[in-house]
């Protein structure tokens, strides 16, 4: 069994990554707390480095690499976030970055993986591993590969929200009850279940429920016939094990959420937050909106993990939910 | 003459008001400092509560009047912003709250304030004196009139903003040399110039910067033959004494924005930040991107004043910015 990512690992890497990161802050939204019953705090990883928690977890992960073996650079592939974060930390650090990235990745996040100056090389979703081609990359190149959750550094990193996320709210007295995680391979959940110690509900879209239906049955289970959905985030096909006994370990669980239920989330927060979410990066606000977890009377922290939405897209969201 | 507000009143200010705010966080934008040249720390004052720095100063006043006074409850005037501070900070006291609104006042804003509580009176904002539909609600009532800006209480109290992002930029081993302050009648300006105590170029609207052209005469000047603008927020017509000698002590200076500017500022902040600010929020970071302040190798703090914007004017910002 893969050993989970611990509250420890998770103090380390904060002091690794020191002020590297934006120390997002907490946000309530009295409007949210009328309409689902409870004291919800929102942790807005939008506006961290390259608009999305990823940020966190590479920066964590190439700081633990030796100077002196920075020298070959880095590989990743990603849908777009986990990418911009390791471009972003591997340009701060003077490294060299190649992405792998579906070739129908959204158009804003390749434009800002390029902008900080990472290689872009595209793949075939339905047809072609990513893994593979990270691999042969990094073997031309002697690049180490920065995988996106399946790594102990990557989940302590992301879990830095979480130990800042609770800090923050006993600076203003109070508790929290309950953690909800936006989850695609269970990276940023399981490193905030370990990092806030919080009983934690992790949210994905419904259709790549994996890690709900993962947690219930004691075992990992893919994806199974994966349609399209907006939140090109939480795609992901397979959780890893070391994600898997994190989660475990923690005694998280999972409740999934409609496009719909999405869309007005996406719409909730221009309107009442003044945040600009990405679809995959507001399952856990619409699961709230939607009555998906019983909060009432409860004191909830919850991750708005993203910010990397196409204008059309966001356009759409306001549109189906009825804000236009 | 006016006696200016100073550094000491911020900082009363500051202690008055506690945790009431939120310390919104300091926002860098790497995009956006290879566009203009210098290194700009963005002050989100659109997490404010209600969406902008009004509360600040709102409830800096509303805590100033004592427990046995607040009967009688508050009346204020205000196309929105003020309004929705002022509509929740008496919320939070438990005190009643009338609000004297344009008639042509953006919906959101009108939905908002009435949401907090607050009972809502239009009036005709080419007609009609909204100074004294307030006053004669006030005696009737009992209660104690909330000036938008022309109040020493309400400057020091959105001055905490200022007072914020200095101490916050000073805790990561940085010093700005000037601050960028969106104005309207001054408010935000003259306090964030107090509680910053840096030098200051406060930004209007195109047709609406009599306070540029009053700082430069050196007395003040209204606007004349106003026009329509998409910057609700900052359609004053002739700021305060107040706010004139504040500005005055502090040395502010000022610049002006064209509309198709703040439409591009809002639509960058959608995508490379990840915010939703409303066009008057946005003046400084559409002198920043249309170079309007040279601010070539220098460290700025700009302000974000406000994020209440309707989603049709949103997706008007985008579309003329060319973002969809």
């Amino acid at each position: 069994m893969t050993s989970p990512v611990l509250h420890d690992d998770v103090a380390i890497a904060a002091a690794r990554l020191g002020h590297w990161p934006v120390r997002t802050p907490l946000l309530n939204s009295p409007a949210l707390d009328a309409l689902c019953g409870g004291r919800i705090w929102l942790k807005p990883e939008n506006l961290q480095h390259t608009g999305s928690f990823k940020f966190r977890g590479a920066m964590n992960r190439l700081l633990a690499i030796p100077a002196e073996a920075r020298g070959g650079g880095v590989v990743a592939y990603s849908s777009g976030n986990h990418a911009q974060g390791v471009a972003r930390a591997a340009r701060l650090l003077g490294m060299a970055a190649t992405i792998v990235m579906p070739a129908d990745a959204p158009k804003l996040k390749v434009e800002r993986t390029r902008a900080d100056g990472a290689e872009v090389v595209f793949y075939d979703r339905l047809t072609e591993s990513r893994e593979t081609i990270a691999a042969s990359i990094a073997e031309a190149r002697g690049a180490l590969i920065v995988p996106p959750f399946a790594d102990p550094l990557i989940i302590a990193g992301q879990g830095t929200a979480g130990l800042e996320a609770v800090a923050d709210l006993a600076a203003m007295g109070e508790t929290a009850d309950l953690a909800l995680v936006c989850c695609g391979g269970g990276g940023l959940a399981g490193g905030f279940a370990a990092g806030s110690q919080l009983p934690t509900v992790i949210v994905e879209p419904e259709g790549y429920d994996d890690v709900c239906r993962s947690l219930a049955a004691g075992h990992i289970l893919p994806v199974e016939n994966p349609g399209p959905t907006r939140c090109d985030a939480l795609q992901t096909l397979r959780m890893a094990e070391i994600t898997f006994a994190t989660l475990r370990h923690h005694g998280a669980t999972g409740v999934a959420v409609s496009e719909a239920e999405v869309a007005r989330a996406v719409a909730f927060a221009v309107r009442e937050l003044k945040l600009v979410v990405e679809p995959g990066g507001a399952v856990t606000l619409a699961a709230l909106l939607a009555g998906r977890v019983d909060v009432a009377g409860r004191c909830v922290i919850a991750t708005l993990s993203g910010g990397n939405i196409d204008a059309a897209v966001l356009l759409d969201c306001l549109r189906e939910a009825g804000a236009l």
